[in-house]
């Protein structure tokens, strides 16, 4: 365990703080932690009676990039994990589910932040409208989970959070 | 495409560095994007001939938690993944490999942070003296990979970096 000395707020941002927090190491020295504290957020992998997966592909500032993703979005303050999956599935997908089963937690980078991520698989879909966000531009994909799988192993999906609900889903699936 | 209108560093940490970069959306609006720097990291699944993989438990400060995790480390400035793989192994385990095969990379968090993790498979262990850095305090444990799927599906093993690599791992092995 590393006991914390004291704290100090860095930064302020829309979804994430940045603390600098002094500990104590095991072995009684000092030493400073850079700390991102994140909200939390859903991940949803979306499955038709097809086996098809309906993704987003979104571009990502901090890459550069754009990247093929699971429909997922950050907790409101004191939301439900299960509530926020249904709703960022809806506002990213436009898709309603009958049946939102519970995967698993993830924490997706514990050295220096504290964001756990709640995935869930849905089924019995149903399409709707799509909603998203205001400042939030994306296009929808549809794949068979088979092909994600490939290309979780050949690199083309290269997210985190996309990679472990591609594989525990694929499992579920029975493939 | 969100281009960049201007950037302000906010923080300088250790490790990460933290950004408020304003940008065009492509609707024409502008917003604001909190961007964490982070040096990239390499994962390493050592496996032994008996299909064991050596692992670490060590405490995370953001979550105050201890997991059970794959050896890994951040990159030091210029340096090759491949090196640090190999670096973060010894270090971390004690343990050289004769092959070390690349299996993919992933982003964490590409939604706020930059971290990219490249992931390797090490076979032909051989085993040495661990040689941690000095605040870094970690315990080393072996499981059959087998061991491991069970702890991956059954929300045991949390680190999404660690839930990639073994499930990655299982999967060449022919599991």
């Amino acid at each position: 365990r590393e006991e914390t000395v004291s704290e100090q707020k860095v930064y302020r941002g829309n979804i994430i703080t940045v603390s600098k927090v002094f500990v104590t190491l095991p072995n009684g020295k000092q030493a400073s932690r850079d700390i991102v504290t994140h909200p939390g957020a859903a991940v949803v992998i979306p499955v038709n009676e097809e086996g098809e997966v309906f993704m987003v592909r979104q571009f990502r500032k901090p890459l550069e990039k754009t990247l093929l993703e699971l429909p997922a979005g950050k907790l409101d303050p004191g939301e439900d994990p299960r509530d926020c999956a249904l709703r960022e599935l809806y506002e990213e997908t436009g898709l309603k589910c009958k049946e939102l089963r519970y995967l698993t937690r993830i924490y997706s980078t514990p050295g220096f932040c504290n964001e756990v991520l709640y995935i869930y698989m849905a089924t019995g879909l149903e399409l709707g409208d799509a909603h998203t966000d205001d400042d939030e531009f994306l296009t929808r994909e549809k794949h068979h989970i088979s092909k994600l799988m490939e290309m979780v192993l050949d690199g083309t999906i290269s997210d985190a959070k996309t990679i472990v609900g591609i594989m525990l889903a694929a499992r579920h699936l029975g493939l």
